[in-house]
């Protein structure tokens, strides 16, 4: 089968055999899968990443324990956990330390025609959500993440930093939660996006306003959005950081203490938020996509999904 | 009267008139002032600081529009807010844009013979506390503004790195208040003073347990002690940023966002909580005393404070 490899940032088709389920597990055929930033962060040699890569994905089901998979359009977790763990019986398996992250974390990932996960993280796609849509549920559970870890009330207002897939999505989500989201970023073209669902979306980095947010969300991808988001909360103010930036930032640690500004680090989120989003249909995220090309073609596409203007590439 | 001045790094007495005291404000007699790490920060350079310091304190009322007031011992909240602002109006007027700060910003401190403060900063202290006892209810307050912004669960453990005064005040209102408080310090003979209160305390940095914690306190006023508070905390944590650590502090920002974990920036406090726990009697106040000056003596206890062994220079 075909399986796309990743090594010394460079990406290239292999021939691999298709992969056997064990007891638990499903054999999954990829449909579609997204190419998302870590992605590219695999590839440019973060975490030191070896082999498959691809965690956003589509597949159907054609091996399982649970006759009734069988035959099923998936979306499914993507930290398969160890199941015993005091994290895990806390339902955060996500933090377990034991964890594979498929296509990340000592786990091939889901760009391949093959592969296989734990029945436990896969989650059935109602037939009303199209899968192109469905596509988008692993990072649209990563922007709900941000509504169980702080408590917004009804009519927040909260800015995001950053147009890019990951902004776009945080600035949909809550603005469709019922909050007043304001999306700050660079393009036009991607700002519309968000605009067409009633977030408000302001171009242009020099103006940010110092101090005029209770909420804001990172999703820049760089060290310098992160300085610009603590600038942007005022006193006593909540600062989501949900983009993963690497290295060392530097901040002002005591504007931080003075100010009494919490940050929160944000990663993966559950599924079921963004699956009941998604049943909603109110999201825009068909213009989000920017390509589509099939599994073979993933150098391209990667080329593609690294571009500035690029939003969302998919692999069919 | 007998005023300390700090100038370019200089501390000397100045003579100055006595002020006079505005409709609301109280005139207040020195009775005693401890010398804090903000001060020593002050002479450094921190804020273009130039007059006179000094915030913590205990004082006599001299004249005040409160007849009650007058010949009262009292201490009193740093901040001198507006009273009218959104901040003023929550109660958070610790945060009000307008505000003046004892000592610190925009306002000559409390290290003179006589200072004035708003009547409303102002709290009688109890007869039971000995004025060496509530010329800590400041940083007692900072210390207290922790269990306001975090909930900590009965028993919870919570780590404080640092065994300055900061640190042994905060290791200290934690056990009192329940919790199970580790204090990791470097200096014995700090360590012990928290020892005697029930707080379990280990010595030397080199073996800092790694995600051993769900709260850490930093309270060491170091950049390398913030990026250790955050080695030590688990994932899904969170770290209280206790002490002002000026310049930019560099940190592992993938590693707050894949944890998830939470930093909070954790300034002055409410005085009640501390005066509360001051009329307690179980704190061990009196071995944080390093020394006793005369206020003309001030240069002299400025450097003493400064000292590494040290910890409460008071000026009498």
């Amino acid at each position: 089968m075909n399986s796309v490899h990743l090594e010394n940032g460079r990406v290239s088709i292999r021939q691999r055999p298709r992969p056997r389920r064990r007891a638990g597990s499903a054999l999954i055929r990829l449909l579609c899968g997204g190419i998302c930033n870590t992605d590219l962060e695999l590839q440019r040699g973060y975490y030191g990443f070896r082999g498959t890569p691809g965690h956003e994905f589509v597949g159907e089901v054609v091996e399982a324990d649970t006759a009734s998979l069988v035959g099923r359009r998936v979306v499914g977790e993507i930290n398969i956990s160890c199941g015993v763990c005091a994290w895990c019986r806390r339902g955060l398996g996500r933090h377990c330390p034991e964890r594979e992250v498929l296509g990340i974390v000592r786990r091939p990932g889901a760009f391949s025609e093959y592969f296989v996960l734990p029945e436990r993280n896969l989650h059935a796609i109602p037939a009303s959500v199209p899968t192109e849509s469905a596509v988008f549920t692993e990072p649209l559970a990563a922007a709900c993440e941000i509504l169980e870890q702080v408590s917004l009330p009804r009519g927040a207002q909260v800015a995001i930093l950053g147009d890019g897939k990951l902004g776009l999505l945080v600035a949909q989500v809550l603005q469709l939660s019922g909050k007043e989201a304001h999306l700050f970023g660079r393009h036009m073209q991607k700002l519309a996006i968000a605009d067409a669902v009633g977030v408000k979306v302001r171009s242009g980095r020099r103006s940010l306003p110092a101090r005029a947010f209770d909420w804001v969300v990172e999703a820049t991808g760089s060290p310098e959005g992160l300085r610009q988001a603590v600038s942007m909360v005022r006193p006593r103010g909540t600062v989501v950081i949900k983009s993963t930036v690497h290295g060392l930032v530097s901040m002002d640690a005591a504007h931080i203490v003075v100010d009494e500004i919490t940050i929160i680090g944000s990663r993966c989120g559950r599924f079921e938020p963004a699956l009941r989003l998604l049943r909603g249909g109110r999201l825009n995220l068909a213009a989000m996509i920017t390509a589509r090309l099939p599994l073979t073609e993933a150098p391209q596409a990667f080329d593609l999904a690294a571009a500035r203007r690029s939003l969302k590439v998919l692999l069919v």
